[in-house]
């Protein structure tokens, strides 16, 4: 079967066995990956990652311990937990200590014909959501948690900063949520998606000093903590939502002054997710740039790491 | 009367005319000033100050618009805030955005024979309360603001980075609270301070890893937050205490994998100081390392900045 490969910064296609199928795991046949930025990290040889990547998918499951499972069209929640520590029976897996994680930290990942996850990470996509909007309810989950983490008023104005994948998924679901989001990108087309989503939106130039009580910076660059800084009330948050590689230089001064929260934020529950894309909440469809085949991943990854390119799907 | 200046760098004693109490304000006789660290980057330049220093100080009350304050022992809270604006209408007169603040901004400071204050300002000290203790009502308010903040359970276990005065004043205030504390610092002899008040204290060499759901960061160092989120369990909390000029560099990864808070913390409110003062839940008298008159301010700031040195104390 195919299976793409990350090594050396370079991303091969390969010719593999089809994966064993552990206890407890179901086999999958992959409909659509989707690339994140966290794939173009992996590349550029971040956590050392050397093998399948990807972590947003949707598939069929083939074969599985549990017989109701197979035919079933499935999403995987990535972390792979004990099942058994204190963080796993407070239902936060995803802060297992002993997790893997699919397709970045020693499991091999979804981009390739067929995969294994445990039975237990897997979940149903309801009829309401196509195959390739299914990609996006990983994206979308981590979106979602920042509510999980921030309690954020309905009513509430709220800034996200950055128009990106993440920027764009997350200024919806907040909207979604109640929240009136100002949504700061510097490219009109990207923000004309979040929009359709009754976003309101506005070109970064001169930013507001001070004036929101919730900053969720998405931006992706080291600068962005600095601007989101800046941008928040005393006693107001900052969820952290970018990850920046290497060291970030952050003036602590304004921070401590105003008392403002810095919040960092990751993965989260897929289940609001769906619940978002199922009631058509939340568009992901006008953010898919390209779809290509897995054995067109070199092109694909380029592709996915041009400016101005959303989301590029890969299908078996 | 006498008054300390800053100006350039260095520490000058001014023969200068008692100042002019206007409307509102108390005229108020010191008693004792405390030099804290801010003082010493005032010194250094920061924040552009020029003029009379000191924001830690009890003083006696000579004039006032309210005669029932004549003659009063008082403390005062540091911030001039407006009163009338959204902020001061939260009882949040400390993120009035047009405040003042006493010997740090716009403000002549307390290090001087006689001071005014607005009225409103005042906290009576109790009787309970010596002099020299009032000195670190302002300080400590400041610590009792961590719980202000953030939600502590009592039985909690919570480290305090550094065991500088801030760090002193944390750690017995968090355990007064309940709180299970392991302060961490450099100085045996400081860290016993702490321990007076039930603190368990260790030298900081080999830290702990992901230990801590709540860590108070009170090192006064650009590398103390670093190490800080590097001791916080997943989910878990950073009170950051430490003003440190210049850019911090941070590590943003695993805030975000960990999905930890940071929360800024600056001022607190007087009221919990004065009655864990007063009921004699914290001790600070060990924590005075020297007195000395106004006119030797030039050699007071000069202890206060060597290290091993706690409080430094002005007396009129």
């Amino acid at each position: 079967m195919v299976s793409v490969c990350l090594e050396n910064g370079k991303v091969l296609v390969r010719n593999v066995a089809r994966p064993r199928r552990p206890a407890g795991f179901a086999l999958i046949r992959l409909l659509y990956g989707g690339i994140c930025n966290t794939d173009l990290e992996l590349q550029r040889g971040y956590y050392g990652f050397r093998g399948t990547p990807g972590h947003e998918f949707v598939g069929e499951v083939v074969e599985a311990d549990d017989r109701r499972w197979i035919g079933q069209r499935v999403v995987g929640e990535i972390n792979l937990a004990c099942g058994k520590c204190a963080w796993c029976a407070r239902g936060l897996g995803r802060h297992c200590p002993t997790r893997t994680v699919l397709g970045i930290v020693k499991q091999p990942g979804a981009f390739r014909e067929f995969l294994t996850l445990p039975e237990r990470n897997l979940r149903l996509v309801p009829r309401a959501i196509t195959d390739q909007e299914a990609v996006f309810v990983e994206p979308l989950a981590a979106a979602c948690e920042i509510l999980d983490q921030v309690k954020i008023p309905r009513g509430a104005t709220v800034a996200v900063l950055g128009d990106g994948k993440l920027g764009l998924l997350a200024s919806q679901v907040l909207q979604a949520h109640g929240a009136q989001v100002h949504q700061y990108g510097r490219h009109k087309a990207k923000l004309r998606i979040a929009e359709q989503s009754g976003v309101s939106t506005r070109i970064a130039k001169k930013m507001p000093v001070a004036k929101y009580e919730f900053v969720v910076e998405a931006t992706g660059s080291a600068e962005g903590l600095q601007q989101a800084v800046a941008m928040t009330q005393p006693r107001g948050t900052v969820v952290m939502k970018s990850t920046v590689h290497g060291l970030v230089p952050i003036d602590t001064a304004p921070v401590i002054v105003n008392e403002i929260t810095l919040v960092g934020s990751r993965c989260g529950r897929f289940e609001p997710a769906l619940k978002l894309l199922a009631g058509r909440k939340v568009r992901v469809d006008a953010m898919i740039s390209e779809v290509l085949p897995l054995t067109s991943a070199p092109a694909a990854f380029r592709a996915a790491s041009k400016p101005g390119v959303l989301k590029v799907l890969l299908h078996d």
